[in-house]
């Protein structure tokens, strides 16, 4: 058995790996670290866990981390993982990182939209963990950057397309909409109840950190830079996020053609559902589980695709798929742990 | 006192005219009729009106609503607005029609869209609805098409900056968010509460019945056909509607081009709010209320802009608007009983 | 017109009190304090109200304050009101303060349930502010304890039915829920959207803090000392408080005689609606409004009443019965301000 | 394997039949059958379902359903189930059915709430399928009458207590919450997203259908008639549902009177999960699992106990315990399928 910990298990993507780890059937999880909660039981803080996971949450210790852990989550605000990650991939360790912090290549693009890097000699050990495209360089990674939850649901339908030519990397425009456990549990008065019921709104227009993180991938995939629009909303409901994409195509392709290239691409990949066109995919089928669906409609008055794809942005979009790199890193078939039916009410 | 009534009181369009006249105080409120519920008092369908709508529902009867009042709202699905509307107009009433049978001046739009129109002799005495826009017009009209919610909240951001020339209207793209009260109060799986919460989607892409209605006032808007691309999405939420929309600027404009442009648009309009750039509108605020809030922001990168939109589904997007229309009609002002304080929460 | 300000005006009851209070015809707000909020206008912090309340919050002075008003409203937590209000009633001005530092006449009750009162000597000029029971003295009173909302929901039902010897005041269970808006605006894990959502329980179980506020009333009321069950729950929901009450009849009452009871104490009350029985009354039905709809059933195996009330916790619970207890205070009608009609939806 | 399938697969406790039976280790999900959507693939009706579930929906035929199956669960309106029941159980098939049908071993009080009994004869094979209580009858009765949600909440805290005499049956009362996924998939304006979300009431109070259901196994355990008080209410929310009992205890016990005889009644049994003393369970520790968490406080002023449970409705009040139950007939581990971690957000 694969001995994993959390270093930040409190949040709520970190308790969402505490639930999948949990139940994971080729790990053992040994710790859990919060800097807030050093001493309780996690299961006082999280009393769903009650019965189900006896670990009490620690400080972190970077000797204690190393000692009882093959592998390490980190579930860590941006900053902090750089600082201790260093330490933990010079002691042997593998790391899945949660944060922005290894998600970008070129360092220039982190420092712009976050702070200055300061563990820039580790990048080109670490990879961008979207599981469907970069497998290959998954397995053999010392570090993960995991995705963030809006670049999974931008990138996932955009890529194939991409790749193979159908549409303009420039034309690209994602509307995308989250719900609000995206904020996770820290305190503020966006994420009270009251504020968020009944309530709809954009935000961050066209300035959300997550923009260069797609860009930087896209540019990569299509060998030119791409400058996309991106307008988050925030939904009035706790897990599940919806991208709508709008995006020229090269030429006028039908449906199959879409269908075929989406199809194609993520054969044999589990975790990835595309509908026939105009089949729009609903938050609420992915819910508590790593799938993203995708569907598509081609509006051919303006020779236009219109791309939506659904994720459960705590799974898919953050702790699931840091699971699914754990698998693929450990040579396990990548469901694993991760094969829940899903409950669509 | 201007006596009013309401033909099909008890859907959620109804009910809501019910509350707005109910309050009103220059009309009274003379009968609600009800297929479903004739005989039935009002505050037994809706118990929120005890004590303060004491009507009883009745079955449609030409003779009777002709006696009781001078303006008739017609709340009912289309086709029996067409079928109903030109005897109340041959008799001298004027008409509030909240559904599509009187929105389009061009009937073979609308029959393209939805069905064989039988009224089209009446088509060039209704005016569309569009309160801010058609006011001139309203006043003198005999039939009121009182707009759809999704066209309400497309058209008031674009049409100051598509008669200014700042937009391009080829490039128009509309993805629309509604509350689950705008499919009404008829039976569906669709609408079932463990259907909605928790949930979001996209639904009729690029297919949707209102996109027409409003390419046909864009297009008498800019005095050339315009096609958008129009996609709406359904929101875990009751009341509310929010529209983001991304349109080609015609060159490098400004903020304060933008600002000013859509300001003095809505110059003494007290329905419409403006935000300065970067404050995107939430739809929490308009709640209850016959206001539309407009916000934007300048995507320099792709001289495109980024407008919002929110209203009430239920109000401007419906009763409120129609409520307008009648103060308009009666020449009094704007805000005669729809001068509500918000309340956010 | 009166002056009133409100002290303590960015919170949920302090929000709800300017929504009131601003559309008042009777009165003139002049002024908002906030701590934190101080030289920010309270538009930018509640956007709904822009356009409607032109007001920038002010620290709090006490000589600023006493020369713009001629009433003060008090939306503070508990503590603060007493160290302020001698000053304020020093100077002639008359209080409503909503937290629970003027409710309680025996000041040892305030003391065991909350801490020290420094304003003893003021106990005896200040009333409780039920204001269909205790009308006649609200009038006189220099300051109104405005009761929590939980008293509210559960005194109003009972009141009556006890004055009248029905039911045997030793019994009575009140099991109550209330939406969290209740919680105030404060920074807390508990009222974040994400843990509040598709989630119920009780709390504070028969040790809440309005359980004595209760009792003290209903002592005074039955002229023996009664001692209640109480248990709040918490629901996931904004607005809206259901108490549902268990209590033993004095004898086999009809459903008449519960019904004529009620019915006549409230008779000529504005906003208390008494359902026949058997028609439990809904939230959504006083959502907005300063209605207390109150329903019953008997249950004659058991010789006891179940007794249902419902509130909104921010109106009738709070601002709303504040700005009714200042409309009582100066001699207006109580629907001053205060008519909206309710929007079920 | 074992061979199951579903007859009524389609309303909200059949689909989680599928959910729970799809991901059991220990058997094989041969049909599912549906009146409505016959010939219709199960994952177009649930979308969720979509490369996990290939099976399509069948019309109800016995030679069919016998074939394929050894254990048949039943997910159907009252008085099907009892119309169909007897040839299956005549052809050797044993039983799980959700209905009321089989829950009562007195037909009279099964008549007294639903209509006449048509399968009288089968009473005394069929077992109420509390499966904490009567697994020793469970593993040999040929149906299981799968108990009702609400039945359930109230039971299973209650039995320990009665059975060792520390609560006086006669004073019991039961104020129960629940989610509106407990009215299934039918269509009822009371069941639309508009009419649920944001309202909470009582409804069916002292005349709800489980009550003599509650009853009647109450008073097997007691040895003497009970009748209770049972006051149900609506949640706006999906799945879940609290209970809070009042009832008088027979004399002082002590705290730890009370958790030493619940948790020795339920020693060992997984599904369980008993708090100390004035920890209140909440509805989203037990979602989408077939827990029940029970938590308690003691009114000593009152000499009285005040008890809380919570389960999902789905799970532990239906379709779970049905899986439950058949684990116990098959002599599996109670727990295989039904291990599943929980997610609290």
């Amino acid at each position: 058995m694969t001995r994993v910990g959390i270093v930040g298990a409190t949040g709520y993507a970190g308790a969402e790996l505490v639930r999948l780890l949990a139940g994971h059937p080729e790990v053992n999880l040994t710790f859990l670290t919060s800097r807030q909660y050093a001493g309780v039981p996690f299961h006082e803080i999280y009393p769903a866990f009650t019965g189900i996971v006896d670990l009490t949450c620690e400080a972190y210790e970077p000797d204690a981390v190393c000692d009882k852990s093959d592998i390490v989550f980190t579930a860590l605000p941006h900053q902090l993982p750089m600082s201790i990650i260093p330490e933990l991939v010079a002691r042997g360790k593998k790391i899945i990182d949660l944060s922005a912090d290894f998600r970008f290549s070129n360092p220039d693009a982190y420092e712009a939209a976050y702070m200055q890097h300061t563990a820039i000699e580790l990048l080109d050990r670490s990879v961008y963990g979207l599981s469907e495209v970069f497998a290959d360089r998954i397995k053999e990674a010392a570090i993960i950057g995991n995705p963030g939850c809006y670049p999974t649901s931008v990138l996932l339908p955009l890529i194939p397309l991409i790749k193979a030519g159908l549409i303009l990397p420039e034309t690209i425009i994602a509307d995308s909409k989250s719900g609000v456990s995206g904020a996770g549990r820290g305190l503020s008065v966006n994420s009270l109840y009251s504020e968020v019921t009944e309530s709809f709104k954009a935000y961050k227009v066209a300035v959300h950190r997550h923009e260069p993180e797609m860009e930087e991938v896209l540019s990569g995939i299509s060998d030119t830079p791409v400058n996309i629009t991106f307008v988050p909303h925030l939904l009035p409901m706790n897990r599940g996020m919806e991208t709508t994409i709008y995006a020229g195509l090269s030429k006028d392709f039908t449906d199959n053609d879409i269908y075929d290239t989406l199809a194609g691409y993520y054969s044999g990949r589990p975790f990835i559902r595309i509908s026939k066109a105009g089949h729009p995919p609903d938050t609420r089928n992915v819910r508590g589980t790593n799938y993203c669906d995708i569907g598509f409609v081609v509006d051919r008055d303006h020779r236009r695709l219109i791309l939506m794809s659904v994720i459960d942005n705590l799974v898919k979009g953050a702790a699931g798929q840091a699971v699914q790199n754990m698998n693929i890193m450990l040579g396990l078939d990548e469901k694993t742990g991760l094969d829940m039916v899903p409950f669509p009410l």
